[in-house]
């Protein structure tokens, strides 16, 4: 069995914003607060997620079947890539330079973009929808275990509107119009979820000391299998 | 001969906001102002040249060889969706959709596009450079000739930053780096000109009506040129 929760000793007791993500809103019963890690650790794993779901959308967008597609999926590519200029100026305003502090997830990152690249435009598709949709919702819970001023700033970047219902109304909209692709489209929604969780895991704080800490954790994920559920219903595919 | 030079029929008189990119600071002594299409027919255009530039960049971006590249392009590529959004944001203002105003101009642009793809990471970012630099030139110029109001609003989307020495950076550093690059992208920035200007040419207003016409018109794009050998030069590349 692979140990997927992990534990820090921090503790951090001021108060907070509740990270305002769609997905987040309405879902968290627990939170990840104390399970963060470093804020340059943080904010180098979340910049750098950031940039590989932004290049997916730009991939996304060029090979776009249609113009409409192309120029609604755009809005999306651009609220990603302000996200990551916006975690790049938070490295920045903490005296780091981005690239070094991204650089320690170049490997992994790396390797979740290629194995969750998609065989044509609707599993890629699918792809920026469920990946991004677990992950902005996993790093806005982190970073409410970060200190409280960056914090708080952080997690009003993770507020900001992600436009999430282009990517389901396109998915949508080709599933209406040929019926075939959903059982594939599901197959695939399955398939993202253990690698996406595998990069939400490896951004925790430190590996598992204990049954009890897992314990503690698994709620966090259950709640984040839940949230893809509901995504994957809305698009009328079993998750 | 190819005919490279139209003419329209429409004056304007009102004064105008002087478009502000860099190239266009320095050198413009004559200008398109009378050769402006209408303004739909000019938004739709540049429009999708923008989304095309961009989509380029988030190549570039993705295919990037180090961190260091993927986190300057980035800048590039966010100022050029960004143009592209205050483009599209203007179409709706003036009551079209987005895609059916930019639909006539798909195949030509997408064609372009092809063409000017290139073989590797430092022709694309030469792509990049060398196009959007006769493009936004062009298209800033040819602002000047819309309807007042709107048309002063389109020259601020032109005005804006484009970061375009982040790409004649990553270009200089690769050629001192692999001094065997420049001939082969100094003849891949001279083989870009012919297609790009094919593109300006045809967002002008009209056909050519006399050789009087090509007489006045031709010195705008002689400027182009000199803007883009003056690019050349800044990489060391001759035009």
């Amino acid at each position: 069995v692979v140990n997927w929760f992990w534990r820090k000793n921090k503790r951090v007791d001021a108060p907070r914003l509740r990270p305002r993500s769609e997905e987040a809103a309405g879902a968290t019963k627990v939170d990840l607060a104390d399970l963060a890690p470093g804020r340059e650790r943080f904010l180098g794993n979340a910049a750098y997620v950031q940039l590989a779901i932004f290049e997916d959308l730009g991939r996304v967008v060029a090979t776009a079947p249609t113009i409409e597609a192309k120029e609604a999926v755009s809005r999306v590519a651009a609220a990603s890539l302000e996200k990551f200029q916006l975690l790049t100026a938070e490295i920045r305003r903490g005296g780091g330079d981005p690239s070094a502090v991204m650089k320690p997830y170049l490997g992994s990152i790396d390797f979740f973009q290629r194995v969750t690249q998609g065989s044509d435009w609707y599993e890629s598709v699918v792809t920026c929808h469920i990946t991004a949709g677990i992950l902005d919702d996993f790093f806005a819970r982190l970073a409410a275990g970060l200190p409280t001023t960056s914090g708080d700033r952080i997690s009003l970047i993770y507020a900001r509107a992600s436009y999430a219902d282009v990517l389901a109304n396109q998915i949508s909209a080709a599933i209406d119009s040929d019926p075939r692709l959903a059982p594939r489209l599901a197959m695939w929604g399955r398939r993202l979820v253990g690698d996406t969780m595998l990069v939400a895991r490896s951004a925790l704080a430190s590996p598992p000391a204990s049954a009890n800490d897992e314990a503690r954790i698994e709620p966090v994920f259950t709640e984040l299998i839940a949230a893809h559920t509901r995504r994957m219903d809305a698009l009328g595919l079993t998750a």
